[in-house]
């Protein structure tokens, strides 16, 4: 049997009305206690709210639409389950769309998730937006009837809150750490062109962490590697004809595509290549060489999201906000100091 | 600028008429090259069918609802990346739910996909299904006005079309291959209850398998790891105070997690235990002692799936089908020739 509010009434001793209205976020005079009890033993009894019958009464769908680039990239399927288990947790289903990876699918996306009766909006921008889909984006965002919020990447042109990484520092601790290795000739794998803004951040850091040491920022090392495992492979394998020592990419999927490829070309690592990754997704600990790698707390940063649509659905004049999380350097086996080659 | 069905009548010197037909899957006479040469401009132009007006046309929304457990799971997530290609390349939209591996959720979600408008539904169903669900999904499949399509698991009693691995010959290949290797104290990791119908058909592969070689199945040495990476951790802790040599986990995520309990408690894989998993995700190749496991192929299981669900959308009476996939064990290096404790 189902269980209904009345069943948490009873279970609580307090009235189906005060029940109803913690458990759709209506106002309320109840004590903090009561709507802890209430919310609690909600919890316990694995209530799940009847959404027609609270579409009735709240005009809300209680539904999230939520668009990411790639399923398979152990960053996003984090960041989708911290979203996901977030919003159960408030009564919110969570309807998906992957998108490839392309700009002009989030665009297409934003427009099925709005017919189809969605209170908010989160949206991982695709890594191929260009002056045009910007553009696109923009006018949808400005002219949407739900709150729209950027997760994992800023766009300040766009105008509404936003939940992400300093990539920035993520990218400085870890040049900082390859170079206090001493290591020079350092090569990177990245996720796209220029106009991306994640991209950006992450070379700044890189650039930098190199300018406070003294040392010059290589740019014929820089190649991209389109965020995926086979794209990091291709990448590592133009890099490793080139004198570098050292391999930093903007995510772990894309290291461990040139992880393999080192393997393959009959290379070591940390002896002949240090590498570094970005994300720290569950298998980074668990690679043959446990990967170094920048920790981005994808998990917490999606539970932050729902945060944020939840109080924007809830009073839509609230002002944006623009939260960022900060990274930590993931010490592990992958990178080693530079030793000469003889 | 868009790409609209006149770019292509424009590039292709066919008409905008017969583009459409072809592109909306609609009977017409062109000739297969005709055919071919439409769908193939498409692709290259990155035609995307404008789901309004498709809509409008056809009566149709081209959009497939898809229900699946776990997300963070790579099998699920590799299952998914098939499902939303495959959907893609034919112009359809998928909308996800996640439902944290709950029956009950499932349920919900199979009603708040209907609500949103969806011309099917594929279903991979929770791992805590019981009678009293069972009997719910049925008689949601029964009333359902689109087609529903089981992925990865069957029901005969649902009565829908099922897209799913020969996990009996899976179990049976992974414990023979124990067994040769001269192991007799084998454990098993498995997903959950003697309800579900994946589970019992490892067992009785696993049960099989022992049978044909005269040695007898222990079911003392039978835990639940719910599928999860901490499941499995926790039931290898259990299992490892008991006399085993080996240990077969119902799913590679499991045995990620028997691996990191193995290592923890100063063991090694293989020389104390092997090890083998179940579905070959990503990741089983590139673990620290790479993972023997039974492959599935997760990728092409979606691509199917999807099609199975396109052939029902297009003839409603057409009849149920079954199909099945051949799993295939690769030998990795986390296996080896029991050796007798000195």
């Amino acid at each position: 049997m189902r269980v209904t509010i009345k069943d948490i009434a009873r279970e609580t001793g307090l009235s189906p009305t005060a029940v109803s209205l913690v458990l759709n976020h209506r106002p309320n005079k109840l004590s903090a206690e009561s709507r802890e009890l209430i919310v609690e033993t909600a919890k316990r009894l694995h209530y799940v709210p009847n959404q027609l019958a609270v579409g009735l009464v709240t005009r809300q769908t209680h539904t999230l639409g939520l668009i990411i680039p790639n399923i398979a990239n152990q960053y996003y399927a984090t960041l989708a389950l911290g979203i996901d288990e977030e919003a159960r947790k408030h009564g919110w289903n969570i309807l998906f769309i992957n998108t490839n990876d392309r700009a002009q699918n989030d665009l297409d996306s934003l427009r099925l998730l709005s017919s189809r009766g969605v209170d908010a909006l989160i949206l991982a921008v695709a890594s191929d937006v260009d002056a045009q889909t910007r553009g696109e984006y923009r006018s949808f965002i400005q002219k949407s009837s739900v709150p729209v919020v950027l997760v994992n990447h800023e766009e300040p042109s766009f105008r509404c809150s936003t939940v992400k990484l300093n990539n920035r520092a993520g990218a400085y601790e870890a040049v900082t750490h390859l170079l206090e290795l001493g290591h020079r000739d350092i090569a990177y794998i990245t996720g796209d062109e220029d106009l991306q803004h994640t991209h950006t951040e992450r070379i700044q850091g890189a650039m930098q962490a190199c300018a406070d040491m003294g040392v010059p920022f290589c740019k014929k090392y820089v190649r991209s590697g389109r965020y995926t495992t086979e794209g990091g492979a291709q990448a590592a394998q133009e890099l490793l004809s080139l004198p570098i020592s050292a391999l930093f990419c903007f995510n772990d999927m894309m290291a461990f595509g040139a992880f393999q490829k080192i393997r393959q070309m009959g290379l070591k690592v940390p002896e002949d290549i240090s590498l570094v990754g970005f994300d720290d997704v569950p298998f980074a600990a668990l690679l043959d060489v446990p990967l170094t790698t920048v920790k981005q707390p994808a998990y917490e940063i999606g539970r932050e999201t729902v945060r944020v649509a939840l109080g924007e659905i809830e009073d839509r004049l609230r002002s944006k906000q623009q939260i960022q999380f900060e990274p930590e350097l993931v010490l592990r086996e992958s990178t080693a100091p530079f030793v000469p080659k003889p």
